[in-house]
């Protein structure tokens, strides 16, 4: 349950929504609805299972109003059908609902509350417009009240971003958030709420935000913030800068093969960005001096972004000296290892909205730990909420498959390791050319990415056919081996593994057939050698065998030869034809690129 | 490559080396081979693809001889195929060779000194064969001399355990060892060489150590021991109290079942061993004093071994306050992160010769860092190489997938943890009630194991299908669910992932289609919800779920409910049901068991 908008004192509800939801679509695609209604009593109720562009061609010019909700979802209870599907509502048809969150007590709540109720879905939703229902139904509460009362008996554990509307008060958006992002947009003469900015973006690019435990009302002309026991609050709205075109995937077929191409011109605007003219890192000394103040740093990060942490551990330490660790958010959530006495957290997150780091995050908090966030979206909820931001500059990423993210991220925590290392007077920092290195690695993905053809012909030889491969590598080789892997399973839906090649011979080589693909990064002078014998031990078991080579360590029959740069750059290479060796392998299948099954751009749910 | 054995100065030579490669079995067995001759210039030399049963088949009477060498080999270059199985032997049939290891330089040997010589197999052990012919022939130069000319030009980081005869010698065997295991063993009246002393067993029960870069040269009444430099050293032998009788599998169809069902008896022989009449832990005073001078425990181990430390890791951290992390010894020995200051090296090894996991300890030994080595095998390599030992006492472990060594290697560690803790007078070691769980938990492996005709019924609907399948879990049950897929991989092929039950959704839940195995463990109260959430997502994307539960968390439609005990033991009852899972997928579907492809049971090379 993923992404939800709001509109109150429009008659262009309907429209307004489904801009809004297109825009929300990365975060989930199983089914979408939206609930309109107007002063006059008439309201209208469309849902359909799978993507928005379901929902928009089943509207009918009758169906419009001055006030809305919406939602497009990614499913965590129930089947992603259209009775599962929200806007969810009360059974006298008084209540409507848009969740996105988990709420982990709904089945007590039912079997304490709703005896004898009748339900339509499966989802913990439908459980909370009920609740509301019945508690102004048949408690006689107002309506206020009545949603503070079930929002005061969700379990602390939950999650949620709720708009709830009331046909008997049509010009209200009743509103409140636990974990979940939501955020109201300011507009002229009429207000909405969603999930991020950008889902308001072509209305307002004013914005405020919402606590956890508020209760936010939203009409067309104000909007009031309460806490749960009724004090109100006053807050100031703030500005984004954010181009709605730059979400444009132009003449590319998908968004992935765009991002793919983009790779190039964001190493050049991160130079831009955090180079001076003297070649030095420019990172603000006050999240250096609080970096160097403590004695562990703490990567945080899931999927991509945890494996981008498993790139920029290795540069904290041997560039800067600093023992650093990397943690699954979900994992560090709910069990710590011992912690240092002065822990510093970097958290990794594209969309800054991960509900899995923000988990970490607000532990963090409570500690008073300086963290970091290094995101690709100004004023995030984990932008906001951590001490210190650093941007990716990567522009909009709308492929569910990260591709210039995970390398934005990278080369940030290169930069910053470059930046630490050089306020610690570390010899390695200094000596590392990085700005001119960036440059040749903007160079060499774009040799990359121009042959293009040769690695769509591999894809098609190699990985067209087997429901399953391995990446394998050594090292900072075996680290993107993992994203490789990732990759190629989120879009192709072949099962990869990424493995440290001489972990494999310990038990996973037993899956190696006749044709099975084995694809090696060798990219490192001390291990490459072993990597090949890894490899030949594969071979000798019938594997597919290909490799992806620095270029001096490249042998005569190796397959993709990119070019040299520093050892702990080489993912920012290695990895591009392991992405289009993904991109091409879902290409040949017939697949959808840009949105493969069951996954959503942003986890906002733990 | 990995079984060697070799005699001298008995005529039953054909029967010893085939009852010493077959011990020797699990360390490869994709091809075998024997070598024989006399002091009448007659030998035979047999070799054939596949098991030992295999060539035992092909041997006639007229094959035997006085002294020989043996070989079973787990392929890492060329085809398990019978040109490239050993014995390898010279173009004049001189010279034959049996090799444990990998010569890293053997390519480059061949273009420097081997110009023009017809190869007939693609190994790197043809091409030292070859070398030394070459020298003796073409240069003039004696046997001995030879060799160690070839010895010096390998390349340092190759690993090698060597047995060379020389048709003009008959009686002697000409010896060398660089990381690779091997052993003389001391007859009566004759002697042997072999990997393990478990491959002479039968003949005697006196061995004598060989050192990396020493010559040895055995002949039926004497052994001698050279440096590369010509210096003679003396050695002392040793004796190894064993019982070849163990290592039977009685009525059982598989050893895999039998070392399965011998469980519960481990884990009361571990209570035997090292708890007092007192119910405290006994563990030798000196190694609890190098621990608790250390400051950070980093658990090395490969497959099976690096899932038994990730459970260990918390294990000392919980009960002893000591930070600890968890490292692939693959990785480890190539790439070490930053250490802290006083490190301690704890290494889990079943056979106690992993190769990857040795090479992590020469350079500990190099730094004279205190190590400890759990093992099942006294007086093996790792055992004699690190300060201190702990016996795993579970009883020789054939299959080759690890079971009760995985549980004896927690069940050690869970003991070393509580004396730790205790001998640093922490609360929560001394509130540990080890003694009395572990006899619970034998009766808890009981109960599962005597239901194994549930598990059975359940292995044949969930997983006698699919080509995939998921482990899910978080904190100790991701361990255990790593462990639990390894199992699966390893003997039924099916390609199986355990995953952090939170991370699934970052990506590599695009992977689950309609009836796609997904096994939860769940053992732990505060993550609990959480991971029936994560796999109700899998559930709604069509998976077909299947759950592993402690008793006080089961729900009604729960499959595998097992006994509650300590939530830092419960890997010692969930991992059961698994390897019962991975059993039976393996016996349903008609595979060996026992020996799967591509495997060996100790991995002796990198």
């Amino acid at each position: 349950m993923c992404g939800i908008v709001g509109v109150t004192g429009n008659d262009r509800s309907v429209s307004i929504l489904i801009d809004g939801l297109k825009r929300l679509e990365y975060r989930g695609y199983d089914s979408a609805g939206i609930y309109v209604n107007d002063e006059k009593g008439h309201d209208y109720l469309v849902k359909r299972s799978g993507r928005i562009s379901n929902l928009e061609a089943a509207l009918t010019p009758e169906v419009k109003g001055l006030a809305g909700i919406g939602h497009t979802r990614w499913a965590t209870h129930g089947v992603p059908n259209e009775t599962n599907a929200h806007p969810h509502y009360s059974n006298d048809e008084r209540f409507y609902l848009v969740h996105n969150g988990v709420i982990e007590n709904y089945q007590q709540l039912k079997e304490e509350y709703l005896k004898g109720v009748e339900f339509k879905s499966q989802t913990d939703t439908e459980v909370i417009v009920q609740l509301v229902d019945k508690f102004v139904v048949d408690y006689k509460m107002d309506t206020k009240d009545a949603l503070l009362k079930v929002l005061r008996l969700i379990s602390p554990d939950s999650s949620y971003a709720f708009a709830l509307m009331d046909r008997e008060q049509p010009d209200t958006l009743f509103v409140a958030k636990n974990k979940s992002p939501l955020l109201v947009g300011l507009c002229q003469g009429y207000n909405m709420v969603g999930s991020d900015a950008m889902s308001m973006i072509d209305e307002t690019n004013e914005f405020m935000e919402i606590n956890d435990h508020e209760l936010v009302i939203v009409k067309p002309d104000n909007v009031t913030i309460e806490e749960f026991d009724g004090t109100e609050k006053k807050r100031d709205s703030f500005k984004v800068d954010m181009d709605p075109s730059a979400a444009d995937k132009g003449t590319y077929p998908f968004y992935m093969l765009k991002e793919i191409d983009e790779q190039p011109a964001v190493m050049r605007k991160l130079v831009q960005e955090y180079f001076d003219s003297d070649d030095q890192p420019q990172v603000s000394e006050k999240l250096l001096q609080a970096m160097a103040e403590s004695d562990h740093i703490y990567i945080i990060g899931a999927g991509t972004s945890y494996h981008a942490g498993l790139i920029g551990a290795r540069m904290f330490e041997k560039l800067c000296g600093v023992p650093t660790t990397v943690h699954i958010s979900s994992e560090f959530a709910y069990e710590q290892p011992l912690l240092s006495s002065k822990p510093f957290f970097l958290f990794l997150s594209q969309s800054g909205e991960t509900a899995d780091s923000r988990e970490v995050l607000v532990h963090v908090n409570e500690h008073n730990w300086p963290s970091l966030t290094i995101t690709n979206v100004d004023k995030s909820t984990l932008s906001r909420e951590a001490t210190f931001t650093l941007l990716l500059y990567a522009g909009p990423e709308i492929a569910v498959a990260s591709t210039k993210a995970y390398t934005a991220q990278i080369a940030v925590e290169a930069i910053l390791a470059k930046a630490l290392g050089e306020y610690l007077s570390r010899d390695a920092a200094q000596n590392f050319d990085l700005k001119h290195q960036l440059g040749t690695i903007a160079n060499g993905m774009q040799s990359i990415t121009d042959s293009k053809e040769d690695i769509e012909a591999l894809a098609s030889r190699y990985l067209s056919k087997p429901r399953n491969a391995f990446y394998i590598g050594r090292g900072i080789d075996w680290s993107v081996s993992l994203e490789a892997a990732l990759k190629l399973k989120e879009i192709s839906y072949v099962q990869a593994e990424g493995f440290a090649s001489g972990e494999l011979k310990h038990g996973t080589i037993a899956l190696i057939e006749n044709q099975t693909p084995v694809i090696a990064v060798i990219t490192q002078d001390r291990t490459a050698g072993l990597t090949r014998s890894n490899l030949e031990e594969t071979q000798s078991r019938g594997a597919a065998v290909l490799t992806i080579v620095s270029r001096h360590l490249a042998h005569e029959d190796d397959n993709i030869i990119i070019p040299d740069v520093d050892e702990l750059l080489t993912p920012l290479l290695s990895v591009v034809p392991a992405q289009l060796l993904a991109y091409y392998t879902s290409l040949g299948k017939g697949l959808d690129v840009d949105k493969p099954r069951n996954l959503a751009k942003s986890v906002t749910v733990q």
